[in-house]
């Protein structure tokens, strides 16, 4: 079967390699919308090591074409949104209460599609422990917005809730890419007041509106830091979702004693943090820090259907490029990895027949 | 001065009392907006003891006419708004983490101006702790919003909070009064997804849908909990903002293991809770049970009045039935005694030029 | 093979069944150490409803003799801590963070050595989820220790974590059994300051002492509620771990506002909760209700035997009756459904060879 | 009157100043134990910037002398606890649910006595909101233990709590001064299993082991994060008492995802974190990192002499300097400056008398 994916580090293009076959708790299924993610073009890139031989995406709604003799809620036929985050449930890590489930045997190792197995730009791929992981499509719910649901949202509403926003609670938001929007989205859902969006493009900027942001703040206007601290003084919540190592330091500059920073962006492997210990009040602030991946497992994804089925939010908003066909997942790839300035997030749409 | 309340358990009319005068971290407020509270009308009924010539109402914004020496923050001439709970900040239980303000020196204790003080419906009343119970108007917020934040609103929002919501989560409010509406509208800021009201009056129903219920329940149609079980099967949340002792037994009805179930629900005296210990699954169903009163204070209604400027919620719109000057204070208070069936919550504005 | 357990309600012996098989992700146990509890003869009695030819049983120590063929982590002859709640680990609804894992497909149902699987008193039992449910006995932890931890420590420990024990916290436990002693254990290894134990029985009476109990009081002195109010007022915490659905209303009387009561009692399936709602404050109490069932899977009894190994808490201390030998589950289930008045837990020792 | 102080940075002595006097809420105070505190020293050298003229101390035991009119819980001749952080309760922020108190209006700003007020080592001091800050010292509570409460108990049981430690979790705490002592004390206390304490003084590694302390790692037998490693792997939760700047980047490599580092240790000024973001999992790492002052006010150490009280803990063992009489405090506060490697804490008893 064909893949789109990498050859090595730095190489993509169509792989052709062996249709996956199911063990008892997986189930094959095959994609009727993909994704592609920064993510998927930053592996590529190297950004986690050299992989060979590898199909990319982790981003996809999809028909169950066969299912493991253990799978016991799916079979073939049935469309379901799949996580991009799929934990082998029974690691006992996962046990632990209150945990992020994207950590199942160590760090980032229930992001299987990425971290050990082939990816959904594939004309079939596998997912483990289908019955704990895969939900199907609920009546209601559109494609697209499923689609934005597995990693768009799930993250950014993860960045949201480490945040801990309380009702009336002042957020800043650093980034408005997909996920910064979907943060942005989260926190006006989870009773933010005031919220803070940073950022400059203009379509961008439009939907964080859209989504709950009350003021933008532009880099192109002054220091970021200065303006917030103008307008508003220090802040209850800081979600980082896009920028770079130095955002932490800006973060730690506007937020109050006893507030939060939740970071969802993913640094560069090359950066390191450079924090002079008086920003973080000595080691007292009482400023918290947190930062994690994408939640995923079916629980999590059936919650954020819930929300886009009562008409909670529109995740599908972030899709303004659209493509149709299995063969473009080439050009959506592309057009991920070129950043035109308009793009927020590509879809390819796949029918199969 | 006049204040109108009660004479003893039953009667009620103007009274005539002496002026309050300011102790040292006191203010005293004039009222320029209040809204009677069925909790009011309970008081005089007899609902709270045996109480003689006490002027009611715990629901103001206000001006401020004099402080006492040791305040800091607010001056003569001040709109602010007035928390119906306002603490004994110097009370050492209040310290513990996590806790709800309302119980200073013991059960419901901050809760001064009906247990302990005269209330606001009077020409002067006074005000506790006023640096840290008391909140300027703030610019953008209307008298009627910041009026209904103090108690309907913060109570409303409180039972949310009691339920821990989470995103996605099914929530059913029982009750559909002015308390029930905010806590409609509280799940849906708390990111909620499916919002089953329980209720029967039409506007109420209609303004339920307004705040974001996606279902109306309602007992002429059958059972309640048969009614919820066959549309969803059980829930993540319920919110007890109506009813009688009974309810709780429909709560636990229909809430999952490991569910919440929160009461804002105000039970009269005489009634007792009776539930098969079945129904709590012998003891053992993790199904939460919490049920607390209003929390109070300048933090807590900082919070409620920036969801309100930044456009999250519409608390005014409770305000269905509408009287000018100080004198209609009575006509108001009466009619939220005979409660007619459209009656969501009335005003009276109080110009005193 | 040989098992002990119930034909039906009320008659209790010896059965005959086949040995169970290995599902896939299934292990074969043969029990080395076996303790009766209350819960197993009052399941005999029908405390569970009707149930036919059931081998009883559920805290065991135990070897492997077989696994299934998708079990990673075992093998046979591995000796197993055995969790007397082994959860189906693909349920969705476990997922839930912060759930207690007692309830995967729903109510109780991870109990499934009482629920839905023959029992651990037999020649062999079956495990679900080896791979996430058994723990590997831990060098330096004793098996009777082990034992007591799968429920008895288990639970005790859960009640402590259910009321939400903090530094210093005055904390009342209803009941010195088994799992109150491990209440009482639990809560001064989670930091409580006065611990009042309410028991009567001299040999509980001294172990909860040991246990950390700082003082006892006994219905023999008067009355309970009055006796605490006397000595201490109102307190942090209350874990109800013995009684009936009055200790509830107990446990209301001697609660703060914003206290919190846990339950770990199996109540009887024919009472009732009789509250009237000023207990509770007309339902504005903020006094927190949670009741729950023991945790299992292997996550949970990892961090028991953890306790154990480095010394904390010497749950074995509760073992007061020895037997030996597999044939001795008769005397030692009998002596449980007798309960003289000096027994705390019995254990039964087995040597295959 | 007299009090020993720095007449500016780097200089220190004697200073002669006025008695306090009491403001309405205040109360003035005789010191009957003082101890000095590595913060003292750090201040005097200049670590909390240039400061004159100023009487140092904030940890002690004292006599009331006189209350302002507005106190009512304690009059003069009471012998009270004083914590070291000393909130105005009527600061709004206070009142953000489940927020440490040390910062009131801002960043430490509850720590009055170095912050903003003359400090205890004098004849008379002055404590801001007697009656929510000052605690009566308890019968069977000895001034030695109740000493040792208000800053090196509080504070380390704060990194236990901040570490949010479960039963049977793996801590690390970095550094066994007082601070350190009293969160290995802390985190047997929450219910730690193994506590692995990095020091090397052989009177502290001795303590350690009384406190709790399974395992000592030292730097002299090699790498701290190999050792750590090879010993137990990765850890829940690492408490930071000592070290520098370099020491977040030990307990990162340490902590599993979905552990929590927990820093109470008072960096210098002039640090600065470098933390490659690998260390963090590229932001990814569901790693928490908390950090914060002594939370003070009565609450707080009311619950710490409850559990002195009730013979949890003794923290008076840190206290292996003694000195007596109002003079010593002088020898006290150069043995702090000057850290003698068998120094944990030194005491100063004064007898007024």
């Amino acid at each position: 079967m064909k893949g789109y994916g990498m050859f090595n580090v730095g190489n993509h293009g169509w792989l052709e390699k062996e249709k996956p076959t199911a063990g008892p708790l997986d189930a094959i299924l095959r994609p009727i919308a993909v994704a592609p993610c920064s993510s998927d073009t930053h592996v590529m890139h190297g950004g986690a090591g050299p992989k060979e031989n590898r199909i990319l995406g982790h981003e996809a709604v999809a028909q169950v074409v066969e299912v493991g003799n253990l799978v016991r809620k799916f079979k073939a036929g049935d469309t379901v949104v799949v996580p991009c985050c799929t934990p082998d449930w029974d690691e006992v890590s996962l046990q632990k209460k209150g945990s992020n489930n994207a950590h199942d045997s160590e760090l980032m190792k229930s992001f299987k599609l990425v971290s050990s197995m082939d990816g959904v730009f594939a004309e079939y791929f596998k997912i483990n422990h289908a019955d704990a992981n895969l939900v199907l499509l609920p009546e209601g719910v559109s494609v697209d917005a499923a689609l934005m649901s597995v990693d768009m949202m799930s993250t950014g509403f993860y960045g949201v809730e480490m945040a801990d926003v309380q009702f009336g609670d002042t957020v800043v938001v650093f980034g408005i890419g997909p996920v910064g929007l979907m943060a942005v989205a989260g926190a006006r859902l989870r009773g933010a007041g005031r919220i803070i969006a940073i950022g400059t493009r203009p379509n961008c900027v439009e939907l964080a509106k859209e989504y709950g942001a009350t003021d933008i703040v532009s880099y192109k206007e002054g220091d970021i830091v200065e303006q917030i601290l103008a307008m508003e003084g220090k802040v209850d919540c800081v979600i980082i979702a896009g920028g770079n190592a130095g955002s932490m330091n800006q973060a730690l500059s506007i937020t109050k004693p006893n507030g939060t920073i939740a970071n969802v962006n993913f640094y560069d492997a090359t950066e390191s943090f450079q924090i002079p210990v008086l920003l973080w009040g000595l080691g007292m602030s009482d400023i918290k820090i947190r930062g994690g991946f994408c939640p995923g497992g079916a629980y999590r994804i059936e919650k954020m259907l819930s929300l886009i089925k009562n008409d909670r939010v529109h995740p599908e908003k972030l899709l303004n490029y659209k493509f149709e066909g299995f063969d473009k997942i080439k050009d959506a790839f592309i057009l991920m990895d070129e950043k035109p300035r308009d793009l927020i997030k590509p879809v390819v749409h796949i029918n199969w027949d």
